[in-house]
């Protein structure tokens, strides 16, 4: 049977789970017929239907269809009616402290995060390195110090993967005891997802000798915070890259420009920037960031330290907080889920606030520590509904429902009112979108 | 045994291929030992070790470490370092004809071709068009006519996947009779890879009914040309979409914004951008495109008509013409390879123009009709080399080579000084880059 054949035979669309959601078999290739099926199956017509049906008449020729159009440029940028797709910046005007710029998520669709939008967190502004004169040096615990340039590390044999970076602080907005009422940029725009090249660390530790007793490295970037964090050997000799490549082209200045540790699945802050110095130790350096900023203290008094990875989480980005719905019918709902551990294995969706689930689909090839985007077909009645997901990765591991985690891990005695007070870190659990019967979507908790 | 553990004990490095090809399991994970191995095995002594031993001298404080850096900016650019990588325009002044821009293969690395520097061919210049004044009308041979516009084609389920887009005429210089010196940018530069999201064109035409004696599919673009070109309906059933992201972002303005026809593996020019009208026929159109720029004539005379199918290819990126190595020692072969049937299976590479090879070590998720990166580690003596890559895919079909290619596809009677000279089309044989003991790179036939 040709693949054309079965056109028209895919089995009537079903309910999968409270308030509209569909089963994500309707999403197999060639085998969602909405206007039939949708009008046959269990989820009746195709109210407000996303195409409008013409009666022939003919297209109207824009002015773009009638003259010459523009010359193209030697690096193309977004179009114009895109201006909106930025980062936002914290630090705009370059005060004297850090600075964070947000992707935009509930703008992006994929898993590619654009270089352009990739998110950035820098503490004494954006280094502006020269590649010739920038030096990584390895010393301490090995038998040779080496030392390696951009145009070195270019000829070792690089390795090319996808993964997620992700600042242990991103989503700080989810410890406000009231939901803030903000996108899912300012929530969660702290994690980004590229495909890194670079050389093993492994391979460079090899080169220069490590000594076995050396247990730690501590890695040190060339800004002028000269910012340093503690790395166990064992993860340098797992996934480790010093990465020159992000998305096909040399480090964008904000994520590290020439060079940079990746440590996929770890932390952000660890994932070291201007990478200058790896020094092989027995013990870590309890450095500024380790020891203070992502020394997290819970609720109950302890401190973790060196909780270094980032957990299994999820997040809807269509619809999300800022877009109003603007008719019942069929829509999307549609996110980005990934695990520090390993794969996603599945992304459960709700529409009622977490009463009942149903399977999202999974898009493209899951990959390791990396986004892997959710689709789940939804048929919004234009009442009220409460959007969630909750991801599973391949170890098992579960998003942690809000109640538990905020038992657990805490939240502010007040309303938030900057993505900056503490507690701060890790935030792994579940965001909850609100569609009001006006199809305005808010941010809740639920 | 932990993974660490493992250090120290990986096999000797072999070379696997004259010339000095090493055998790729070196590069298995944990596996590289080079200033060890290298001196033990076959391949003797790392001469030129591309890491430069230090005495322990302290790092240099330079002048980005002593200052507060720039302002993280809301769209991010690559660092001024890099100003060079950048596409290389055929009509940089607009002048009224057609106009090539073209992606600088030679200084990018992974698989992802970011989206500034994706490359585009425009007949009439890029128009600048208004999403919200944009229309997709599906007529002809369907029940119900529809009209979808870029918000309305949002609220489908998306799919996500990575594909090459690949320009007929992609490595048109290549059918010159004698070998042209420029770069892999110059011959290659058609070609590039993206993750793309979009509805599957299947979803749409199902939706509009679509009468089974309609075989043909006319695509129809809104730039000033309204390049049309004739599509097989089973296309679209099988992997077609409307595709309105390129790598998470909207797509670029030199690449259809805001919604273009992606037919993965299907010649470039097929891909209809700025996508307008889909009429369901009975028949192709034959357009201009499709009757005369893409009926390759062939030496005996004969045309190939509807052509469709960009086939196997690879082709060596690093090292390619306009690097001059600088010294004997190691160094990483490495390129692309693709094929519009399916997913690359095997990549061979030959360090003394073909007459032995070995297998390359393929990177990250090999994904069906989309870039696979290859890497081979590579020993260089200092004596002339000429390097290849050679492809298959996983229904076993794979690259010509050149001595095949040109008696059944002909070349130039003289030598080529502009790439749009004929025959030019579908090229997929082998690039051979010829290193001299002076360590330049030059373009060779072998």
């Amino acid at each position: 049977m040709s693949k054309r054949g079965r056109r028209g035979r895919a089995p009537a669309l079903e309910f999968v789970a409270g308030n509209g959601l569909l089963d994500r078999r309707a999403l197999l290739r060639n085998s969602i017929v909405f206007a039939g099926a949708m009008s046959a199956g269990a989820a009746g017509a195709l109210t407000g239907a996303a195409a409008e049906p013409i009666s022939g008449a003919p297209l109207t020729d824009e002015a773009w269809s009638l003259e010459f159009g523009s010359v193209l440029p030697p690096q193309q940028t977004p179009s114009a009616f895109e201006k909106d797709v930025v980062r936002t910046l914290s630090n705009p005007k370059g005060e004297f402290r850090n600075s964070h710029a947000r992707t935009p998520h509930h703008l992006l669709n994929g898993t590619v995060t654009p270089n352009a939008l990739h998110f950035s967190i820098c503490h004494c502004g954006v280094p502006n390195i020269d590649p010739a004169k920038h030096k990584l040096v390895i010393h301490g615990m090995v038998r040779q110090p080496l030392e390696f340039t951009l145009e070195t590390l270019s000829r070792y044999p690089l390795v090319s993967r996808m993964a997620f970076v992700e600042c242990a602080g991103n989503s700080a907005p989810m410890f406000s005891s009231e939901p803030m009422q903000v996108t899912a940029q300012a929530i969660h725009g702290l994690v980004s997802n590229a495909e890194w090249t670079g050389v093993p660390l492994s391979v460079l530790l090899d080169e220069a000798g490590i000594d076995p007793a050396a247990k730690w490295l501590i890695a040190e970037g060339a800004d002028a915070q000269f910012l340093d964090r503690s790395v166990p050997v064992k993860k340098a000799y797992d996934d480790a890259l010093v990465a020159i490549y992000q998305n096909g082209e040399h480090l964008m200045p904000g994520n590290g420009y020439p060079m940079r540790l990746l440590l996929p699945g770890y932390q952000g802050n660890m994932n070291v920037k201007y990478l200058r110095r790896i020094k092989a130790v027995d013990q870590p350096a309890m450095s500024y960031f380790e020891s203070k900023t992502y020394s997290q203290i819970l609720p109950g008094g302890k401190t973790w330290r060196f909780h270094f990875l980032m957990e299994v989480k999820s997040f809807i980005t269509q619809p999300s907080f800022g877009r109003t719905l603007k008719e019942p019918g069929f829509y999307t709902i549609s996110g980005v889920a990934y695990s520090g551990t390993g794969r996603i294995a599945k992304v459960m969706v709700s529409a009622d606030g977490g009463k009942s689930w149903g399977q999202a689909a999974l898009q493209g090839a899951i990959q390791e520590k990396a986004f892997t985007r959710f689709v789940m077909p939804w048929r919004w009645d234009g009442q009220p509904a409460v959007l969630q997901s909750r991801a599973w990765d391949e170890a098992g591991n579960v998003q942690p429902l809000r109640a538990e985690f905020v038992a657990s891990r805490g939240q502010t005695t007040k309303p938030m009112t900057t993505p900056l007070a503490f507690p701060n870190q890790h935030y792994n659990s579940i965001t909850s979108w609100g569609v009001e019967s006006n199809g305005e979507v808010k941010h809740v908790y639920a």
